[in-house]
């Protein structure tokens, strides 16, 4: 019986890791539609994301058949809990990859980020990615260092998400209002996708350590 | 012992209802004070958001408690692991109460919603306020008929909020990009915050019927 348990909770470990490399695909593909006006990558993170839900709630039903079944207690319930909040964190940073490709298909053949402001979005995705990437390995080996890497990352990205805001508040800014409507959505939902990552990580920290620590949270804008 | 954790059960549908009207509060709160440039009740809804985030960890951990020691399953089961659910939610909305209240914060002593957006706005406040209103209602009574309520609120905000950014598009908007950037990410949070009133709604549903419903989700924009 313990056997079993420990196989079915491995594998809602499995699973967690599964829905953050699709995640991670997700992305990758959302911010290069975005950049490149590429519709094909737009419509294809759209259609996938109907996986990342599906992985969520199957997920989600073996933790509830799992605590129903064997009842577990201590490190193995706060591992079953934690697993359906981070589930619940992936398939939301799922979401916003989906929001990026909508912003690209709403825009298409007109690219959406305006040339002045790729450099800045290009260092965001960076760390974005950075953030997912390190998500996955934080899963896969529970080593906090991985942690510290996202919650490095998530503070530049709000200093990036604060100067993007600055610069189209400019006067000069001299793009249309619908520019500055999608600039404002994109790094937003970028910004939010970090967060995401670092709840994950916050929750990871939670359950190899037993303690919450102080992790940079959103930024104020 | 069957009575003590029904007794504790009950505790977790109370805490839910408290921090639903906290979360009330919050956002009637932090509307009025984008409307009227208001920066005291602004700050209190700063504030207070640590009172949510408090009753959440402690709804989350009497949960956890419960799981642990009475090991249920079945509907009181899916009950439990419905709040953990629906405290994320609520909590999650309380924050996005703070970040209009920071909105105000950050405009004062200057109105942040021109005049010519103060009617659609009022009417998405409307709405929001109607959802979450009902979803108290629903939490205390499990009648779906207040989950209807909440779909047909969300519909509506979802329609209001495609408006405020066809508005804000256009090219006679006359608005500098400060307000721009403000007027989207206000819609946003209000948009958002509907959306978990519409998830706590789909929760509910599901642990009174046992199926999921196909209600309405975020907007596309």
């Amino acid at each position: 019986m313990r056997k079993v348990f420990q196989a079915e909770l491995q594998q809602v470990g499995d699973d967690l890791v599964e829905i953050a490399n699709l995640v991670e695909t997700a992305f990758d593909r959302a911010s290069e539609s975005l950049l490149n006006a590429d519709i094909q990558e737009a419509e294809q993170v759209i259609s996938d994301d109907a996986r990342i839900d599906f992985l969520q709630n199957q997920l989600d039903e073996r933790s509830i058949d799992l605590l129903a079944l064997q009842g577990p207690v201590a490190s193995d319930l706060r591992m079953i809990v934690g697993a359906l909040r981070m589930s619940a964190s992936l398939e939301r940073a799922g979401d916003l990859a989906r929001h990026l490709a909508q912003v690209t298909r709403l825009r298409y053949p007109e690219t959406s980020v305006p040339e002045d402001l790729v450099p800045t979005f290009q260092e965001i995705i960076d760390h974005d990615k950075a953030i997912i990437n390190n998500v996955i390995h934080l899963l896969e080996t529970r080593e906090l260092a991985y942690a510290d890497e996202i919650y490095a990352a998530k503070g530049r990205i709000n200093v990036l998400h604060e100067s993007v805001f600055a610069h189209i508040a400019e006067a000069d800014w001299g793009s249309d209002a619908q520019t500055t409507i999608d600039m404002t959505l994109v790094s937003r939902y970028m910004e939010r996708f970090g967060d995401h990552g670092v709840s994950v990580a916050r929750k990871v920290t939670y359950l190899v350590t037993g303690e919450w620590d102080s992790a940079p949270t959103a930024s104020h804008s």
